[in-house]
C-alpha cells in the first residue's frame, strides 16, 4: 500500500530554479491539499552550478524531523548532483533525471529510473529554458501524485512572476504529458492521494 | 474557481462497458476519495447498441437529487450516443469523444471537444477491444482530475476480472497519457481536487 510519508530532493545546478520548484511543491501539499509539508534548502559555496538541493517530505501525519532521511524520490537536473545525492535515494526509490543534461545513470534495477529532457523541453515545447524546473515539478507530481494537480497549478500561480503565467501552465502540463506518458511504459503504483 | 459538483455521463452502446465503468468512477470518488458520488444507469431498449448512458455526480457536499440536470461532462463512445446526449451538456461543458467512432461533431466553441480514439488505442495498443472502457476512464480522469488517480486505480483493480489486472492498469495508463498530452495543447482548468 501507499506510503504516507514521501520523501523527495529536487537537485541541480543553481540557476535552475529548484529552490522555488520545492517551494511551490510544499506549499501545493500544505495550503492547497491540506496535508503536511516541510521544505528545506541547501546550497553549496558555489552561488551558481555544482549541486544544490530542495528537500520537501510530504505526510498525513505531523513531521517530526524536517530533513530527508532515505529519499524515495530524486530528481537531478544535471550530472553532479546525480553524482553527489544517488546514495541517499532508498532501493526502490525513484530516479528521474534530466536526459540530456545526465549521461551517466545507474545500471540494474536497484532504483526505478524515469529519464526525461526537462531542459530541451523548456527550450523547444515552451520557448523559455527557465521553466525547465517547472516542467520537471509536472513531471514529478505526474510520477508520484504527491500533490493534485488542482493544488499544484494554483500553487504554480501564486508564485511564479505575473505575466509568466500561461508559459508555466504549458511547461507543468508538458510535464504532466511525460510523466502519464511515462507510465504507460514503466507502470509505477500512484503513492497517497492527497 | 473550481466547482465542487460534477456531473458526468458517460454514454455509448450497450456492450461497451459503460456501466461498469460508471460504477468504478462512483466507487473511486466515495470509498477512497471520500466524497459523495451517486450513480445511476439507463439503457436502451435495445440489449447491445444504440444509445446507453451511466450518469456519476461527485460533490463535496450532500447530493440532493441523483440524477443529472445540466451535464459539466459528457463522454460518447458512439456516434448515436452523441447525437442523443449533446443537449444536455452545458455551455463551455467538455465532450470527450471517440474520435475513431464519432464523425460528425459540433461545430464552433460552445463546448471544450477532446478528441480520442479510445477504441482504436484498446485495440493497438493494449490488445484488447473490451478496455476501451477503462482508457475512456482514464482520460475523463486526467481531463478532469474529478478522482485522484490512485483512487481510481484501486476502484479499477477491485471491479474487474481476476487475471486482466495488468491489462486494465495499462488501459488506464494510456488514457491518462492521452489526457495529459490533450492537455498541452489544450489547456484546462483542474477540477475540485478529490
Amino acid at each position: 500500500m501507499a506510503k504516507c510519508k514521501l520523501e523527495i530532493r529536487l537537485a541541480g545546478s543553481g540557476g535552475q530554479g529548484l529552490m522555488l520548484a520545492g517551494i511551490i511543491l510544499a506549499e501545493a501539499a500544505i495550503l492547497y491539499d491540506n496535508r503536511n509539508a516541510v521544505n528545506t534548502q541547501s546550497y553549496g559555496p558555489e552561488a551558481r552550478g555544482g549541486a544544490s538541493q530542495s528537500e520537501v517530505i510530504i505526510s498525513d501525519d505531523e513531521i517530526d524531523f524536517p530533513m530527508c532521511e532515505q529519499l524515495d524520490i530524486l530528481l537531478c537536473l544535471n550530472q553532479q548532483s546525480l553524482d553527489k545525492y544517488l546514495d541517499d535515494l532508498r532501493k526502490g526509490g525513484m530516479l528521474i533525471v534530466d536526459s540530456g543534461l545526465c549521461a551517466d545513470l545507474p545500471e540494474g534495477d536497484e532504483y526505478k529510473v524515469y529519464k526525461i529532457p526537462f531542459t530541451a523541453l523548456a527550450r523547444d515545447e515552451v520557448g523559455k529554458v527557465f521553466v525547465a524546473n517547472i516542467v520537471s515539478l509536472g513531471a514529478v507530481a505526474g510520477l508520484t501524485d504527491c500533490v493534485t494537480r488542482n493544488s499544484l497549478e494554483r500553487a504554480v500561480l501564486t508564485r511564479v512572476p505575473k505575466g509568466t503565467e500561461p508559459l508555466n501552465m504549458k511547461a507543468l502540463a508538458v510535464g504532466y504529458r511525460e510523466a502519464a506518458a511515462a507510465r504507460v511504459d514503466q507502470p509505477v503504483g500512484a503513492t497517497k492521494p492527497a
